[in-house]
């Protein structure tokens, strides 16, 4: 019986892993919860589930799940323990008993809680990538010194972990990242300034959260992917390919120094990702539909057009220049997305955005947890800033 | 250093062996050749590589390259041993300083030499189907008592062994074959009766020698894939699929009980899993070109037609039922495919004249090599006579 944390329970995430907590009540233990600030969300999960203790970010929201909590009768006994803020997220991060944390906070938020559940040992299922993108040099260098394992829930980087599964590391030659092109592929450059966001969250294969599909539309996200990638697997960015792969079936591949290729396909569910770090090193039996690539027929490879998506580009010069720059991009995008999708900015901006607020950074080496608060700090209020004076 | 033998050096497997010996002279060291009766080849061969010991099948022309040898001043020290016969390959293919044999034997001449290096306790890379096929039971057994390992050279079962490393064999649910689909793929039932040997020894995308050129044109040759994937990975062969990929670069595939499956590609070129299997575990960088989807662009998968391709139904049909009754099967090939070669039958008489085998045959429980050996005359016998009263 694995007993796990889920950081970031109320996201699609968090909700396809108390899924799997269903499917397989004598594999997993929900010990802990915890959200942003929908308390009434992770108040039908805790009934549920009954975790020993749970946290909301959103200090007021907390307070009133506290007080639901200790006026129903069905939660009184034993009571739930109901924290808040970010040291009520790192309490439920660290939580004794926990033999898993999965840690699925949408965008920087989940920094610090994934960074003291590694300080505290913890094996991590890691489901949000800017804490990689952010600080992967720290993160790594702590898991390494508490000699735990990063395992990832992304289904590219969850891929290439299973293509290298009892493979030599040094073998390694090359990873391939592939990537669906999200809903805007085809759209010529032209026609991308007046894209509405109910048209880019559109995604053809996944059913995300939204700043995930504003990301896979102007395909950031692979570019996120390519910095996670790096550090989970310790592979130089000129090493790590992308390639759009319409279909979607095969996850991502590892090349080896023979020429040999290996991939990981399956039909898309994020389910098969998330249940492997679960349970790794077993498989379980999820009940999904068999991959028939007779029906498929077809699976296409194209390279992808850095001129339709220079977010692409960003990412890869900011993990080589590294330091602090991809934690300026990563602030930067988190602010251009949410400023597109309140409709403050148009489509072709987000990448403006980016561009702009990386030119003026000056990149500085990373030693601690701090810089990169700092560096993320600075790239989002001169992102802010730049919106602000778009408006 | 290791020290290799091979049985059947001048083959396309053993010349391809001998090539990467000679791009990787610090890995590898050649230690017995053996051959059928190419006794002008093996003798180039011996200049080369300088074997302690070499044998060839047929007698007279080993007598002859026994003279040659004694004859040639660079060859008299030390002096080469040159044996012959089946007791001569079963020498070398147990010399006592090899750590690996490549069994690469056309046919089911391959059986016993192969069987006994098992016995000897040498590593064994399998490049000929056929002594699995006709024997699989026997040798499997015999590798199990010795602790030794059966690696596969063919591309489909190299890839299958690729995509199972670290994972654990409970968790397999299905191997899924890969077949380019031969050079008659597209043809109609009724055109293949004119068929002519040039025609379809013509393989799209492997250069092999001519019976396997023509397994490939009736699809036997996956049938024996089948049969030879059953034996290497304990699978029942219901749960082995196979499936028509015209470009040949998925070598085959592996599905998972989470529905994940593992595939291995690469560009089409036998020195991949030739490599693999002599250097195992560690892969070697073979200066292939690297496999690049982008240009490849599209790869396609469609289900086999058995009404095409009867000889693939009669392989899954031999092995289901087993015994004796997979050796019959592939001596039946073996008659017909020389038949076919001499242009003594048509295309279509080769799927004939081993159902009509089949069918006459009542298979019995394999104890022994000898039951296997039995068969195999048997249902060579019996096919050479309905060859016979064709003509």
């Amino acid at each position: 019986m694995k007993k796990l944390v889920l950081l970031g329970s109320t996201g699609s995430i968090g909700t396809n892993t108390l899924r799997l907590v269903t499917d397989f009540p004598d594999r997993f233990r929900v010990v802990g919860l915890t959200a942003g600030r929908n308390g009434d969300k992770l108040l039908g999960q805790i009934r549920r589930f009954r975790p020993r203790c749970v946290a909301l970010a959103d200090p007021a929201a907390a307070e009133r799940l506290r007080r639901q909590c200790r006026d129903l009768p069905d939660l009184r006994n034993p009571g739930i323990e109901v924290l808040s803020g970010i040291e009520g997220l790192v309490r439920v991060a660290t939580l004794a008993d926990a033999d898993l944390v999965v840690s699925a906070i949408v965008g920087s938020a989940g920094l610090v809680p994934t960074f003291e559940a590694i300080r505290a040992k913890k094996t991590m299922a890691l489901a949000n990538k800017e804490p990689l993108v952010m600080a992967g040099s720290i993160l790594q260098q702590e898991a390494r010194r508490q000699g735990i394992t990063l395992l990832p829930v992304d289904s590219e980087h969850s891929a290439i972990f299973q293509s290298m599964s009892g493979q030599r590391r040094r073998d390694v030659r090359r990873l391939i990242l592939t990537a669906s092109g999200g809903p805007l592929l085809d759209l010529p450059v032209r026609k991308r300034r007046v894209i509405k966001p109910a048209q880019a969250l559109r995604h053809p294969v996944w059913r995300m959260g939204s700043k995930i599909s504003i990301d896979s539309a102007t395909l950031m996200n692979k570019g996120l992917e390519v910095i996670e990638a790096h550090w989970l697997f310790d592979m130089p960015p000129d090493r790590i390919d992308v390639v759009i792969h319409r279909q979607s079936i095969v996850h991502s591949m590892v090349e080896y120094l023979d020429g040999s290729v290996i991939a990981q396909m399956g039909v898309p569910d994020m389910r098969g990702p998330l249940a492997y770090a679960l349970n790794y090193p077993e498989r379980l039996p999820l009940g999904l539909p068999a991959l028939d690539l007779t029906r498929v027929r077809s699976l296409t490879f194209e390279p992808p057009d850095l001129k339709k998506f220079p977010c692409l580009g960003f990412a890869y010069e900011a993990i080589k220049i590294g330091g602090t720059l991809p934690a300026v991009l990563n602030a930067a995008n988190e602010v251009a997305v949410r400023a597109y999708l309140e409709e403050r900015i148009g489509f072709l901006e987000i990448a403006r955005l980016i561009r702009k607020t990386m030119d003026a950074h000056v990149p500085l080496a990373v030693k601690s947890l701090e810089d990169v608060l700092e560096a993320d700090r600075w790239g989002r209020e001169r992102a802010s800033k730049s919106v602000g004076e778009k408006e």
